[in-house]
């Protein structure tokens, strides 16, 4: 270890974390993390793991303790204790009332709004006579979302009828709700945004993401769109960062509407799937910029290093012991990089790495990481 | 830890098993290494370590008990056990034969001659007669170098009278040498050539080197030679490579001299400082071309995947704790990237990191580069 060494301190030491320390290491810092699994991502790449759960108060105040600069890898943890923190000096990136906020997601969406943010319409729902209303409302079809706790698709309903909106209620017996009207988009598009700690915003490129399941399963770098709808999503990305509160990469997902109109989806406070690409397809990945973001380092450059990327997740497809098979394969089809996370064991859907690939047109590069994507099993 | 996990032992956990394992692990080998130093540079990203020193028998053997294929990231240790492993069937890359041969430079000379690669004249040193002999033959200066055990100049001695000679032979006394005429030389290249567990052989760009005190200080790339030279270098590569046993990088130094001839030095059984500029300035970096080499896994392109790169050397300049100051005032310097080792403490010329950047050309990338250097301190 380094005497005088900077330490960094995540909360969260999934495949996030894991790849936000193999990019801090290089830069002299110490990593610490928070995470309640045995060995995880991040330790398993020279982190060191405070064990415990993002909402044990004593293992964050171990971290700030710890730590010169303190982050989260996850949205879901206790923003309180951080805010806490903060108050008492610790640098926490980015800004806990700005994490708390988004982990609302009608806090979200109201601060959006407010801040003159496009986003599709939505509301509060507090039962089931409010949900006929809105479902009326919004066109007979709507999104039914926790506001708390939901992500890759846990908490989303679709609600169509009346019947769907009982089942919807049901399910989220005790949870608080709203509701959002259904969009029906051409394109889902996302722009990951750093935020310097002097305020300078950088985005990447526009790029196209694909959902199973409401899984990201493809990242497009960058987008099919015209210049237009490419500068609309700039700039409402760039707004949006320009509203966070402290530094760091957020990811911004939008829906582009069958008229062309972008509308904003939800905000990750953090380093996001949809930029996985920049590991090999820009100048400077999240990774590394979300590091420097949050250290006080000015920001690198956000530029695409290639004419196009494409990101392929490796999603568990069965319930196993991990088993790698088909990496030769997979690394003979030319530009393509993997990065897998060392999770274990399998699990269906459980995000156990990606692929990217880089090629002379966005076509070639997702055929190049499908291709690698099928010859890999996990 | 993944079930089934295929692992890479390497001799050796300094800053080139760092690298080795930055590569390996998000391809999810799992990384072992031997080496003395606690806590040693590549233990701090993630890999096992056995300490024990590079010629420990019983270190070196549980480490291919562990293994699944085994490699170097330094070429003096004991070849001998390496080999009887590797009879016993441990997958040993490259093979020990040539790591032996390369180990004694004046094995490596003579090989080289053998397979009608050209090499400056050389010859075995026995004692002062003998030597005043081969200074006579090589035109009143060469170089008295100890046949094993030599790097980063140390082990080497420039030679131009009869009183150096005796010096030189005082300093060596007890150590087995060989003496070499002295090349004056246009540039010293480079090249970085792999080769695959097939024998397939993809080289990197011809690159020039700058040495200062016998040590590696900085690295462009694509070299400013005409295309003539760079394609005898490239050739003069492959045969190298091509004679070379067993898979993996191999760093592959020489001189041009001033009647545009090709020399080769010396050759690296391994990864070598002068491929780190691949790391941001080729589609593969030389440590994920070493795993794959190693792991029997397909090589990478090996193209540049920037206009030009360059390398400068972070070096100690004193002898002290390591406190790392101006990181943010480099990585405001564009197209730099910032690649730490993790040592402690700081001693003069020990290789504490290296900066890599890019450019349009290789003046900017140097000058980038440059800029950078000056503006850290370790």
């Amino acid at each position: 270890m380094m005497n005088s060494q900077q330490t960094i301190g995540i909360v969260g030491g999934g495949q996030l974390g894991r790849m936000l320390t193999l990019s801090a290491l290089p830069l002299g810092f110490r990593v610490v993390v928070v995470d309640p699994s045995e060995d995880c991502p991040a330790a398993q790449v020279g982190a060191e793991q405070i064990k415990g759960d993002y909402y044990d108060e004593a293992a964050l105040r171990k971290l700030a303790e710890q730590s010169d600069f303190v982050t989260i890898e996850i949205e879901h943890i206790d923003a309180k204790v951080l805010e806490t923190l903060a108050a008492a000096g610790v640098k926490v990136n980015p800004a806990p009332p700005t994490i708390q906020m988004i982990q609302d997601k009608f806090a979200q969406k109201e601060f959006l709004a407010e801040a003159g943010v496009p986003v599709a319409p939505f509301a509060k729902l507090e039962g089931a006579d409010d949900g006929a209303k809105l479902l009326q409302q919004f066109g007979g079809k709507m999104l039914v979302k926790t506001r708390t706790g939901a992500y890759d698709g846990r908490g989303n309903m679709v609600v169509a009828s009346e019947q769907e909106l009982a089942e919807a209620l049901e399910r989220f017996a005790g949870r608080k709700l709203y509701a959002e009207g259904f969009v029906t988009f051409e394109k889902e598009l996302a722009i990951m945004a750093a935020r310097g700690a002097d305020g300078t915003v950088a985005t990447y490129a526009v790029v196209e993401t694909k959902h199973e399941r409401n899984i990201c399963v493809e990242v497009l770098a960058p987008a099919a769109v015209n210049t237009e709808v490419a500068a609309q999503a700039e700039a409402v990305a760039k707004q949006v960062a320009g509203h966070m509160q402290g530094a760091g990469v957020f990811g911004i997902e939008m829906f582009l509407t069958s008229s062309g109109k972008v509308l904003v989806n939800e905000i990750a406070p953090r380093v996001h799937n949809s930029g996985h690409w920049t590991m090999n397809g820009a100048h400077t990945s999240q990774f590394e910029q979300h590091i420097r973001a949050v250290a006080g380092l000015p920001l690198g450059d956000t530029a695409l290093s290639v004419p196009a990327a494409a990101m392929v997740n490796i999603l568990g497809e069965g319930n196993h012991p991990t088993k790698l098979t088909g990496l030769a394969e997979a690394l003979a089809v030319p530009g393509v990089y993997v990065h897998l996370y060392g999770k274990t064991p399998t699990k269906v859907d459980r995000k156990m790495g990606h692929i990217n690939a880089i090629g002379e047109t966005v076509e070639e590069a997702r055929d190049r990481a499908r291709k690698a994507r099928k010859e890999l099993s996990i």
